[in-house]
């Protein structure tokens, strides 16, 4: 353990590149990107890396989730750089130091594959239990919203952002000059669900990228048309208005989950499947 | 709150009785029984509904969880007494009190109702993990079998158990000279679940009712048919022997649900539903 190991970075050219499919609990991590001092899911994850492939390894993460949100899905890639143990094998090291978060699958991509550049479409999933009586099994999963809500209202105000636009009012942090908010929504689904016996609302979104905060300024805003506050058009209005001051308030951590990352088949080395 | 309170127990005959639907986490009690010094379910529940309704309240429970067990449906009664809050305002004190539990709905049954004797039908569930990654989101409330399970196997084992037999092989205490261990088990079904993006095996085992650890007992015995370890004809010769020594281990009582209790349409004094 005390030789000295080669630092290998993300952007080493001729290598193939590891991706691992990563599930977590956002509320035993500050948040997914690596920050001195804090435990977070990068982190943890590069240092259980490293103690198992025996080299310092930095990675990249499709989504920079914020503290408290989950993911089910979060893609991680790092350069392969030598031979590799056997999927199985760096598997179960790996689930067997990292505590609230699981490595689900390995697979390999072409040199230069990056999980962040390289994802087509992220989904997220946000769970509201709008039941009288509070959550249980999944109470740390969903934000309890305590009200009836008009699921048709909130699919009407939904199908206002889908597309591109330029979603600035949905984004809680200034943007640099010159950086583009403008997204592409693909879908917004509301759907009835049923998960450990409880019954919950759950909002998916899916584009190509998403802003800082983007999804959960999206449900609380679309929540404030649900509970009746507002119109489905206020959200037309919010869109056009290119100003986070006037959408609704940021939903929860605690109720979002980074569900999956896609990419083009042609991506992989291999013929496994990232789920 | 220094004021006396009347002693009501549930044996008084000739006033009606509420029926609390119940979830709980098993993991935060000490088994659903009161017992003195221990935080137990039927004990938290029993100081919360002396403090809200200001008169000391004896309960009884239609089914007595061990300890890290966890249920979606208990059903626990008490005498009406005298006039009750409405059943929002009830509800709402009681979730605001408990931790670990959640008080899902009330219903008021005839006088001399029991939670336990009246019950007809009682319906657990069992939740086993086969993926060679651990659960994440469902960790607490699954068995994680780590193995490959041949579900086939386990129905033909599981088929031998159902209907009227002396389940004594399947109870994990020695029961009182006398005292019957004929249980009618109704099914045993076995389905794959999703939950929360997790995938599980569920056992779904109903029956009249259930001896001391007879559910986990049942499970622990149909995993040794389905990892392999035994022929689902054993679970016959199990049943036969009428000898806990010969069955298979108690499954861990995280993975188990008291999922429901079913009533006679006749004992509800109002039109409502349980659930």
């Amino acid at each position: 353990m005390c030789r000295q190991v080669p630092v290998v970075t993300p952007s080493s050219a001729d290598q193939p590149v590891v991706a691992l499919v990563v599930a977590y609990d956002g509320a035993r991590f500050s948040g997914f990107a690596r920050q001195p001092g804090q435990s977070t899911v990068q982190g943890c994850l590069e240092t259980s890396l490293s103690t198992v492939l025996r080299r310092e390894v930095l990675t990249v993460g499709a989504g920079r989730t914020d503290s408290g949100v989950h993911a089910l899905g979060q893609v991680v890639s790092f350069p392969a750089a030598d031979e590799l143990p056997p999927a199985e094998e760096l598997l179960r090291s790996l689930n067997a130091m990292t505590r609230g978060m699981v490595v689900r699958s390995v697979r390999l991509a072409r040199p230069g594959f990056s999980a962040r550049f390289d994802a087509l479409r992220r989904e997220y999933r946000y769970r509201l239990s709008v039941s009288p009586v509070p959550p249980l099994f999944s109470a740390a999963l969903a934000w309890w919203v305590k009200r009836e809500i008009d699921i048709e209202a909130m699919r009407d105000a939904a199908a206002l952002l889908v597309g591109e636009h330029d979603f600035r009012s949905f984004c809680v942090t200034e943007s640099g000059l010159g950086k583009t908010t403008v997204r592409s929504v693909e879908c917004i689904d509301i759907a009835e669900e049923h998960a450990l016996g409880e019954s919950f609302l759950t909002v998916r979104v899916v584009g190509n990228a998403f802003l800082h905060s983007m999804v959960r300024t999206i449900v609380g805003s679309l929540v404030e048309v649900g509970v009746g506050r507002r119109t489905p058009e206020w959200l037309g209005e919010v869109l056009a208005a290119q100003d986070r001051s006037v959408a609704g308030p940021t939903a929860p951590a605690q109720g979002l989950v980074l569900w999956s990352v896609e990419y083009a088949d042609e991506v992989w080395l291999d013929g496994g499947s990232t789920g």
